[in-house]
């Protein structure tokens, strides 16, 4: 079975880039697999994109060996199945609020007896391998979202389940929900702290930790701090950024 | 009928930066109109899209007030037609050599007796309102390809076709048929004297000078010689360069 | 942010006609955004369509100030989440049968602290505008179904539930749960003694009131009695009735 | 292999009426195929659609007994073919000039050694029947446009043409050649003179006569003028049309 | 209403063959339509597909009377409701385990009083006749999946919930969660007495059986041991089996 | 630069088996890539598939060492191009039946000064790698279609265009033109004859030949006679006789 290369690079200690998709595009995926992100993680969640676009994008990301993921919109089984069929290296699942949660999201990314994921790995053999179904479940990452106050105080619930890889945090939900009005790259005191109480209770509990930022700056403080899954922006928003700059640039030199 | 800006800004003298659309994306097309590109071009000689996604991207695009364009993949008057027909005001036109060319260009896009447009603007009288069928003629722009040795040597020809509004270098072919190898932000000095060849050709016949570039500074210089209409880089080369220099900056402030 | 004009109408007392969107269309959607209907809603319970077209029929709508609507499938958080993140400026959802139901549904659509609306406003900031995060509780509509026998004796407390800003009355289920036979534009005097019950009930609760009909009729009829927010058919059956109209005007004409 | 029951009504002497499609969409086309069109007609030229999506709308068509037709954008061998290959039972074909057009545009739809047309009706077969390789050249349906001042003088030379089974007129591009500003149910004396002697030309030439139209009212004149095939209006006419009639019916109702 | 043909054939208590459609494609599915399958089954658990796809693969495959059913993803009901209202004529719902289950499922497939499926069968009008309310409830076919250890224990809790049809055995899941290897045409002697068990059940309470099997042998075995409704492979599996051995069969006649 | 696995195969003597697809799907594509096809042929004339849904097949394919290729629908330069700046290793193209017809055909597959490509390998240099430009056309396999009796008599003109690497028999059209009823795996005598005598000329110029079949059997007789490229049925016909045996066999096999 093709390795999972996030696995091996977080064993070894190291961290990993990860680029974020919200267009609904196998060939703007494409052209994100080629530019050296690690992994890319497909937004069901906030991105305008879809189940059918989303396999198209898959196919498109394994043209090259970046490791295809999958943000779920919900902790849906139904959800996330679909997606591991559909050779998802490993799922994003937003609100793991307690152990219930996790456990939940979890058992649907493993095969029983460890889970009750259902049989039917369509894409997934034709992308990793025959031995698919006997080895998916030490390559599939579960990677659960820590947003709220609720998560952040059954933390060590959430870590302790069994077969749990990493979390991701989302600093957006997280700063609402503590009353905050920040979204990305946190920087108020009180949200740092928890932000350090998060990746404090990650090493403790041997999970990796991952987290969302809006610039290459926090993304390297976060990776500093000992995050080792860092996303930066979205493919969009990126996009975005270097189109107003080329045409401010056009601006500045006409005389 | 809606007014056509590019139009308004160049017979003021003024020039207008194009952004250039490869994505098949309607959310894609929405983001860079947003931006502060005056227009958007649909390309469908080397972008990977097709009509029925295009469409869309023209009814995105219409959510703002930045100019739709399109370049069709070859001088058919049915794909001009059906570009026009949903709502595009204005069509580039690759490999315009001759007066025949462009006259059967720019034939395709006028209504009779101007030309032999056939009637049936089904989008473009929702986009442009209901009088659209009396004043289109004045607001569709044709903008022919210069982009080879032959269309070089036929200037005058070609420029002096009536109904013409502008010409696009494409500097890719256009240094490819001189026998040059650079692709785009020609400095070969024989290729700088044929755009300004080009320019002055221009300037004599009262036909407005656009070109594609790959960078701010080359497009900036362009309009301080005189060229009306400037194209930096592409939807999805802004994005993955944004993408490279994001995962440099990572990788450069990790310690 | 860009005013919700459903809102300002129903504030000045007024009544507003929607538009109702079966075919999975951008261009459909985008002629019925022109004919005059206030609201547009797009019917993901029985309508052939899916996300990603309904993502390309918002922004067809959005070349026009028709409000867009949707209703969703399910009282389903990541649908109706999804749906406004994609710039729907209000949600109808079925079966809400009780205070916990429409609590459920009022708080998926409403940011933290007032529910727990997952923050990503993708596309509607590109339609509402920058301050979207700040301002878009005050500016989605709720509106929960009313269609069920549960669903009229429980309506003082759905009507009470704090943020719900419409119902919509459903005939079709709620005359089969009441055993009746009728689908829409209700005669039978029971049922009509139930929709006198709802408008009553959401008059003393200052919460608007919707509903299906198959006429114009009936619609006028349902707003001369209070309702505010009336639906005439759907897309595909007054294409298909206009379509038996002409048909059967030949047949009677030719000799 | 099925029957084309347009060619058998109008061997009987009788009329049929034709569905017009601009919507991409086989929803819509499948309940336009429900109200009673004798035959539908997937415009290619000025309808908002593309080739994969036609192919779902003649499947969607091929649920019940119409008679799918489609206009090509241009005398196109290849498109002619392809449309013929995914099941069409026969071809609008525009801008059919003089002779040389019409047995270009015959030659494409049939087989040699008739014409030149090429092998390979991949979901034909499936909608015909297995024999349908060798009775296709007697069910497809050629049907030029005249709609222009050189169609009219050369109606001899194009009617004569062997395998041309009828003629479409197309009023719009047909009253702007001639100089008038009609463009549908075309009353200027002189045009209605020249229709008159293109149907006197088509019985003339014992070739069927259609017509695009805008009302009930004229089609059923046309008729009873001899054209045997009419179109009235398109899908997205009918209801635009019907949704103005709708609010109206409601606004002037309200008290 | 247009009959159930699988209803009519099990009545007599004779067999059908279902085929298995895991590609997103409507032409394949019309392909599939046409080769003798009973029925067709459109797989949302594992088939990598959607709804908007479903939609054409349903126009297609009513183009003949092969009976269009579906697997849903989950035991949803909105899920089910949409593709009912799609024009399936039967469900398939995975991961049925006990009475509640069943009753959850069954429910959302019948109208009030039977069940809580909501009105507006959209295209199922279509597709069946007007009369499709009124006798819906009779035709639409409910098979609940047996697919693990806790669904065998609770079969005749299972079995006699009103409305249900049929079953449908999952081997690969149901051998999973028994702790085996094997994942279909199950010979494990343990395996072969817990399908012999479910057979005798249904046979007990009047319900129709089915199975997935992974070949002809199995299928046609199964039949004779009293299966009603057998599945042989998808169609993707029949098109790369194929594909092999013609592959293999050129090698090997090449000198 | 990738190679073109299909140039090393001839170029040693040996011959490659093509798949055929009409399945406008890029799951099935992907599912095609992985049974050991040499090459995979996307084809645009008889398929019914279009531009868009084919850069998703060209990405499946590209997940595996499988040569994309492409039969265009007609020696159009624009559609060539456009499929190779998709990322095609080469075309096959339909009815080149002169000297004029392949220089036309060559030209467009070839960069100035050998052709007249335009540049913007826009997908291509994502698939091939950042050198496709300088070594494109080394590696683009131009394959004509020999079809026609005209095609047949001008076989030397053909096959000395400078550029041509390879031709393709299509036995249908090439019967029909000869007056024959057979459709593929000619066995007619006089057809037999022209084949070899195509055969002959290709060993002649240097110039591999290709040919589709309907079997394994025929398609290793060609090999054996010299061709060196031989496609077998089609991704559809595969599934539908694959389908029509398994029923077969459960019918034979039910007691």
């Amino acid at each position: 079975m093709r390795e999972n290369r996030l696995l091996q690079t977080w064993a070894g200690g190291g961290y990993t880039i990860n680029g974020w998709l919200h267009l609904p595009s196998s060939f703007a995926a494409e052209v994100m697999a080629h530019q050296g992100w690690e992994s890319l993680t497909i937004d069901f969640q906030h991105g305008v994109l879809d189940y059918a676009t989303a396999v198209t994008m898959l196919q498109a990301i394994s043209t090259t060996d970046t490791v295809p993921l999958a943000r779920v919109s919900w902790n849906s089984p139904a959800e996330i199945m679909r997606l591991l069929d559909a050779g998802c290296y490993g799922i994003i699942c937003p609100m793991v609020n307690n152990r219930a949660d996790a456990e939940r999201f979890v058992g649907a990314c493993r095969y029983p007896p460890r889970g009750y994921r259902s049989f039917g790995p369509t894409r997934a053999m034709l992308y990793a391998g025959a031995d698919y179904p006997e080895f998916a479940d030490r390559h599939v990452i579960t990677m659960a979202m820590i947003e709220t106050v609720e998560a952040v105080e059954n933390l060590d619930d959430i870590l302790s389940v069994d077969g749990l890889d990493a979390i991701y945090i989302g600093p957006a939900d997280l700063s609402q929900t503590f009353g905050g009005t920040e979204r990305s790259d946190l920087t108020e005191p009180r949200m740092v702290d928890v932000l350090d109480r998060i990746l404090e209770a990650t090493r403790r509990h041997n999970v990796v930790a991952g987290i969302y930022t809006g610039s290459a700056a926090y993304a390297a403080m976060m990776v500093n701090k000992g995050a080792q899954f860092v996303t930066v922006q979205s493919d969009w928003r990126l996009m975005a950024a270097a189109s107003r700059d080329a045409i401010a640039a056009v601006r500045a030199s006409v005389t």
